[in-house]
Formats: C-alpha cells, sequence, structure tokens
C-alpha cells in the first residue's frame, strides 16, 4: 500500500492547488482509498516547520467525499447510510448524487451506471478539482478483457488511465496498479469496515463474469497476469499517444475547417487515413446538441478509403459511425445524419405580423425564423449587423402578398438574386454559391404567396435576395419585413 | 470456408510467381489448408481459355509440403508417416525437416518448437516462396492471451499477421479468419483424417491451458470473443505499423550510423524516445553474430530517458535488453555486451614468422590478427588497398626485437604515432583520436618486447603505426612485417 500512499503523494504535490473529491462507494477499494486520502491530508496538516510555501501546501485541502446512489440495488439507501456514517465518523464533507439511469436505453446496465457515474463526478464541482477514485488492477484487467470482447483497438486495450483529464478536471486513479486482495488485507488490518454490493456476485453482469469465473484461472495460473496485462495497458496508452500526435502531426497539413482535401487524404497509407480520420472524428469534429461521436467500423473506413479515388459522382457520401462523409469540390465533409426534410412547409399569414412577430419552427435541428413587420420603411438599411454581416435582413413585398411560405423544396424555379445581372435557374444559383449538395437541402426557401396562388421566392436567408423583393425595388406601399434565421445547431 | 478459398486465391494471384509451401502437422487445420490449396491449384490448371496472361498464371505452380518432425511426441514417427501417405495419395511433393530442440536452454519447449518450425520453413527453399500456415481464428486469441500474459505492448497483442515476410518469403495464413470449429466441420464433411497430437490436451503448456481451461468460458458466453479480439490485433497491427512510421521518420533526422545525438533525444516526449529506441533497436542494430536483439523494458526505457539531461561523466552507459546504451560526446550508441578483456595477452615469436604467418585469435568476438614476415622490403608500400585504405599495414622493427605481445591493456605510456610531430600520452592520443571510451579497451595494442624485456608500442592496427616503427625509419637490417585485423564482428 506504500506505493498507492506515495502515488497519493505525488497526485497532491502535482496538483497542489485543487480540491479533493474521492468518488465513494462504499466498497473496499474506495474505502482504503479514503482512509489514505485522510492520512495524506493529515500529514499535510501536520507540517508546522519549513518555508512558508511549505505551510501554505500544507493547508488542509478541501476534500469532498461523493458517494452515488444509483436505486439499482434495494440495499442502496442502506449504502448511502454507510457513507453517511464513515464520512461523520472522519469529519469529511459528503455530497450524495442521486442518479436514474434510463435502463429502456438498449445500453447495459454497467454502462448506464458507468456514464452516469462520471456525470457525477464532473458534476460535483464547477471548479477544476482532483477527482480520485479506487480502481485497482484487477479491475483494470477486467476493463481489457472487456475491451477484448468487444474488439476494440489501441485506445480500448489501453483501458484505464492512471492519471486523465475529465470535462474540467483531474481525474487520477491511485490504487490502479494495486491488487484487490492487497486492498482487502490493508481495509481488514486498518479495523474498516465496508459494504459489499451483492450484485458482484451475479455473472449476469460482464464485467462480473470475467471477474468471478475467468480471471481467477488466469491469475490462479500466473499470479502476475493482472500485473502484466496492465503494463500491456500502459504501453497501449504509450503507443495512443504516438499516434494522435501523428494524427495531430498529418492533420496539420488541412484546412480542415474546409473539409478534408481528397486529393491529400488519397496520398496517405491505409492506416494512416484511418488514424487521422479516428482522430479527427474524436478530436475536431463536433455534432449538434453534443452528440457523441460513435467511432466508425474498419470495414466504413475502408469503404471510405478504397471510394477515394473514385469520381465524386459515384459515391457522394458514405457513412461512418453516426455521421456522414460527403465530397464535394474535392473535399471530404462530416456530417451527421439529416432527415428529410423534403416536405416540410409553413406559413405565415402577412395579416399575422401586424401585431407581433412570428416565429417558424425548422425541423431538424434547423433552428427557426423569425419574421418582423418593420412599421416604419426607413429602418430598412438599419438592421443590426454583426461582424459585417446584417443579423436580420430586410425585403420588400407587394401589398397584395397574402402569406409567406417556407419549405426546404423549389421547382428550380429562374430567379435573379441581389448581387446577379442576369436571372439564373435555381439550381445553376445553388452550384454557384458553392453550396453543398446536402446542404441546398437544408436552407429555408421563403416565398411569396401571389395573387395567383404561385410561389416566387423572396430570399434564401443568409444567401440573397431576390431582387423584385429588394426594399428599393417596392413602393411605399408595400411591406417591409425583417428576417432571421436563428440557433441553428 | 469460402472466405479461407478467396483468400487464398487473393493470395495466388498477388504472389503470382511464387513456389507455394504448406506448412503441414498433418492435424485438422493443415490438412484442410492443404486440402484448399490443392483445389485451387486444380482451378488454375483448369483455365483452358482465356488470355495468354491467364493462361500464363493458370499453370500448375511448384507446390511443397513441409512437414516438421520435432520429435518430442512418441508419435511423431506414426504422424511423418501420416503425411506421406497423405501427400502420396494427392500426388505432392513433401519434405520432412527434423528438428532437435535445446531443451536445456531456459526457453519454453513452445518456444523453441515454433523457433525451429520458422527456421526449418525459412530453410525449405532459397529462393522466395509463398509459406502457408494453418493458424485459425482461435490460435490467434490464444496468442493475444500469451502476449497479455507476458505483459506485451501494440506489437505483441498485434498478435500474428494474415500477411508478413519471413527472411526472404511471404508468410501467409489464410485460414486466420476462419473458426477451429468451422475448419474441423469442413474436414468431417470432406471426409479428410487427420492427426491429433496428443499434448493437446496437455493443459501443462500455457497454449493449451488457454485452449482448454480459459476461451472455452470466454466463448460460451461470447460466441464471438475470437472474432472480436482478432480484430483488436488487427488494429494493434495497424497501430504498430503507424507507430514505426513515426519511428522512421523520426529517426531519420538522426545521422544514426553515428550515434543517436543526445540532445535531439532530450526533445522527444517520453513515449516518442521510446517509440524511436524501440524502432532503433529492432530495425537498425545488428549484434555481432546475428544475436537477437532482446527489447528493453519499460523501466530500462525510462532509466535512460531520464539519464538523457544528466552530465555525461555520471551515467556512461544503460543497459537495455541484451546491449548497452552509451554516451560518448554528446552521442548515443549502442553496443552488446562486453567482456573484460583486460587479461588478455598473446605472443609471437619472430624466429616463427620465418616459415609461416602467424595468427592470434582475439576474444570476445573481436576477430583475428595475422601477422605476415615479408621477404622483400620493397613490397613495403604495396600492402594491397581497399576503398583506399591498407587492408593490412606494414611495420618494422629491429632484428632485436625476439617477440610481438598483443594486449588490451596499456599503462599509458608516451607515444609518438605517425600523423604526430611530437609525443603524446597514450590516454591523449586515444581522445584525440575520438575513439569511444569502450572501445579503447577493444583494440588490440601490439607491442615489441624489447632487450630489456619492456613492451614498446609498435602499432595498434587500423589507427596508427609509432613512428620509430615505420618502414623508413628503419634501415634494411629490420624485420619487415605486415599486420592485418581480421574479421571483426
Amino acid at each position: 500500500m506504500n506505493t498507492a500512499l506515495d502515488k497519493l503523494r505525488q497526485l497532491f504535490s502535482k496538483y497542489s492547488g485543487y480540491p479533493v473529491i474521492v468518488a465513494y462507494s462504499g466498497g473496499a477499494d474506495s474505502q482504503v482509498l479514503l482512509d489514505l486520502v485522510c492520512q495524506i491530508l493529515k500529514e499535510e496538516s501536520r507540517i508546522t516547520q519549513g518555508t512558508e510555501e511549505e505551510k501554505q501546501q500544507a493547508r488542509v485541502r478541501d476534500l469532498l467525499v461523493c458517494h452515488i446512489h444509483h436505486g439499482i440495488s434495494a440495499n442502496a439507501d442502506s449504502w448511502q447510510q454507510f457513507a453517511e456514517q464513515e464520512c461523520e465518523r472522519r469529519g469529511v464533507a459528503l455530497k450524495v448524487a442521486k442518479v436514474s439511469l434510463a435502463l429502456d436505453s438498449g445500453e447495459s446496465i454497467e454502462a448506464l451506471a458507468r456514464e452516469a457515474r462520471y456525470q457525477a463526478l464532473t458534476a460535483a464541482s464547477e471548479k477544476p478539482v482532483l477527482i480520485l477514485t479506487g480502481h485497482h488492477i484487477d479491475d483494470q484487467l477486467e476493463t481489457i478483457l472487456l475491451a477484448l470482447k468487444r474488439g476494440s483497438g489501441v485506445k480500448g486495450l489501453g483501458a484505464m488511465a492512471s492519471e486523465s483529464d475529465l470535462a474540467q478536471h483531474k481525474l487520477c486513479r491511485p490504487l490502479l496498479s494495486v491488487s484487490r486482495s492487497d486492498i482487502e488485507s490493508y481495509a481488514t488490518k486498518q479495523r474498516l469496515d465496508w459494504v459489499t454490493d451483492e450484485s458482484n456476485a451475479d455473472s449476469r453482469y460482464d464485467r462480473n463474469f470475467l471477474r468471478n469465473e475467468v480471471i481467477p484461472s488466469l491469475t490462479t495460473r500466473w499470479p502476475v497476469f493482472s500485473q502484466a496485462a496492465a503494463r500491456s495497458a500502459e504501453l497501449c496508452q504509450q503507443n495512443q499517444q504516438l499516434v494522435d500526435e501523428l494524427a495531430a502531426q498529418d492533420l496539420a497539413s488541412f484546412d480542415y475547417e474546409a473539409g478534408l482535401a481528397i486529393e491529400k487524404l488519397a496520398k496517405l497509407s491505409e492506416a494512416r487515413f484511418n488514424n487521422l480520420i479516428r482522430y479527427f472524428l474524436s478530436a475536431k469534429l463536433t455534432l449538434p446538441g453534443g452528440e457523441a461521436i460513435q467511432m466508425p467500423s474498419q470495414a466504413q473506413l475502408q469503404q471510405l478509403y478504397q471510394q477515394l479515388n473514385v469520381a465524386e459522382d459515384k459515391v457522394p457520401e458514405v457513412k461512418l459511425g453516426n455521421v456522414w462523409a460527403r465530397r464535394y469540390k474535392g473535399q471530404l465533409f462530416f456530417t451527421p445524419s439529416f432527415a428529410d426534410v423534403s416536405e416540410f412547409t409553413a406559413e405565415i399569414r402577412v395579416t399575422d405580423l401586424a401585431s407581433n412577430a412570428q416565429t417558424v419552427e425548422l425541423p431538424d435541428g434547423l433552428g427557426k425564423l423569425v419574421v418582423t413587420k418593420l412599421q416604419v420603411p426607413d429602418t430598412v438599411n438599419n438592421a443590426t449587423k454583426e461582424n459585417g454581416k446584417p443579423t436580420s435582413l430586410v425585403v420588400a413585398i407587394p401589398d397584395s402578398v397574402n402569406k409567406l411560405v417556407i419549405q426546404f423544396n423549389h421547382h428550380n424555379p429562374k430567379i435573379l438574386p441581389d448581387y446577379r445581372a442576369h436571372s439564373r435557374s435555381m439550381k445553376k444559383v445553388l452550384q454557384e454559391l458553392n453550396i453543398a449538395p446536402w446542404q441546398r437541402k437544408r436552407m429555408p426557401f421563403v416565398y411569396a404567396n401571389s395573387e395567383a396562388g404561385e410561389l416566387e421566392l423572396i430570399t434564401i436567408p443568409d444567401y440573397f435576395i431576390c431582387q423584385p423583393f429588394l426594399p428599393k425595388a417596392q413602393g411605399k406601399k408595400a411591406v417591409y419585413l425583417a428576417l432571421e434565421w436563428q440557433a441553428r445547431a
């Protein structure tokens, strides 16, 4: 246990400004962890001699014990009680976080509980803290075997890191090189009580199955199997760090905000391409609403790689996990899955605009369109600007128009955008604006419903206004409208 | 089994010029492999239509079945008989390679047998061939778990490659994604006989222990565990390829023939340093006598990395596996372990040189020193040159000298090498020649035994001759000797 104490001392000195949160179930692992942490806090506070700096560091730092109440076991309340008693006995603060699991989500209960635990720990403090968990070397072996079971790559086989980032926090596992049996002997020797999760015996859970049925036979034959496997995991972590460095270096030669240049991608070896894409997806891409990015399968990456050299119109898109890789003008773009919004239609009656601004909620995370009738035509050219771009645009419609129709669909009319001298078909206009094909289906076309019941394009917000609807093209009798396309994800 | 057939067809087309060797034990795996290979050879020979090129490719290629007789099992002879019968039945050539294992070498019998198998396969043909083995996905899982048991890094966790190089050959494993049970069903369906190695049931062997005791419980719970783990292994292989690329790229900035510049090494991250050193050791360094290089442990690499920033004289050498990393003048060099040769001494009586050249065998792989008496002093300047360097050097000794003494030791005499204007102490001379400290102890000093019984340095072969012993410094009555330091490993 001295290794763990040394490790803890190192961590405390490395993160000397950090308050500490101990993830505490009340089981032997976290009980021993808490005991060690309390020992070191006592050491820190005991320094009465020494430099000012040493004394400064020695002040008892904030310690919070965080107990997660999953609400799965019938005993969960008594575990909470145990945590309360222990923390009272030790005189340390306890925070109980009750979480509820979306058991019908299709995820395993283990994955849900783990996810909920880390979320609760992350949320336990806004400012950066040092979060400590009691994971030990046998947990590590289980994690490695579970990664093999999933067919994970090197990142997964790297299992748990002894130090890592968790959002704004540092997540550290000072017991990661200690065995379960050493932890339990220590607990017994120190006369520590602990609770036992009865579900640990339930081999229906994958991790328990490994712990109860597989690992004992490995460690009976090879007593240092866990240590060896943990070394493998550490080597995998090192390796992952290297391939991340390589990917970052490869990616630096791309102007990836504007898509990844396919010509350059095709020059990479397949392994290096895969590595670059995985890194890009996990480190550089964000999905609307913070949706987690699923990593692509080998087969999906292979498909994408093979198709880099195929003519663009043959394979415009390839699915990768939960994103799509889409080609346009020699560049590869990554987008979430889009819903088909072509059937969407919304209307705004001009009369309704008299009193209030009207808002149209657009489908599939495309934000909303806010239309406001301007009372004074003089404000026409005064729409607030942000970074030189108007936040809303102003159009003028003849007072004969009775409603606006918003759709994502068009019948390729001839149109005359503000920036053009001559009219052109809509399709050609969208092409000349370099709007990627998938974007062309996801921008709201705002039509005027003419007297004859025909739809005439007024504007595509953020792109252009058709010349007949420019304020200057209309007389004083026109209706002036400000349009704003807001909050796209 | 169709996947395996397809894989084989691909291999045969990719390596169309290659004769095929099937590694054949007579067990179900290699029996099925041989059966599939024979099927494809029949297919190849059956093409009677098609282009000239297709017909060319279709000629029945050379097939050799290679059976290794390990001599371990009492049944080994009957397995050989079985191989002979099967090959006769199929009309294919058989080569039996009898190997004997150095059972007292401390290596496991499994490692020895594997090593011997691959050596025998490599030796089966001088020209490049396509070597096929019957390894399947369950073998792969065993290999992965054995790598974990050893604490291997990503290279080891990559287990077996489906295609790799074995010396001048291609080593391929077309059944690597097929399960053992599929192989046995195929064999049964095709009414193939096969032999069973009775030692497979013996769980004293690590691999058998995993096969018999551990893996069944994993695959009963997760029927696709082997497939998943094999995917992990493949991802590890890809990763290893990447970090090798990175190491090669990093190494390219070093002039490594002259040692690795420590200043540059110290700028690498620790993971990248480790990767560079491992790559350098496995891909760039050769040891005398072709001794295999053992990879360093994590702890050894860590020690070396930490000491990069330490003053040179503090840590001149660090052990890495079976080599030493040694520092000299800001460079890191890698050498095998050297024996202490300081006590070595050898003598050549000048009278013995009258009739024959004399050879002194130097210790610890340092080659030999050949001394020849030149009959005609005119040949003095005509020693054969190779690349501008004389292959032997000629010295002249007074006829009063009765013997030469060869040692690796010196008492720091003042000497006057041929290239110097003034004499200097031996230590300073060795320093000014930029000879690394460990080399200074491994170069033969050739002394003349003077009348007074004192040793006077004549030469350090390949470096310099002391001026009193230059041919021009001696009269016609001198004895002229050609010295050659040969065949250092």
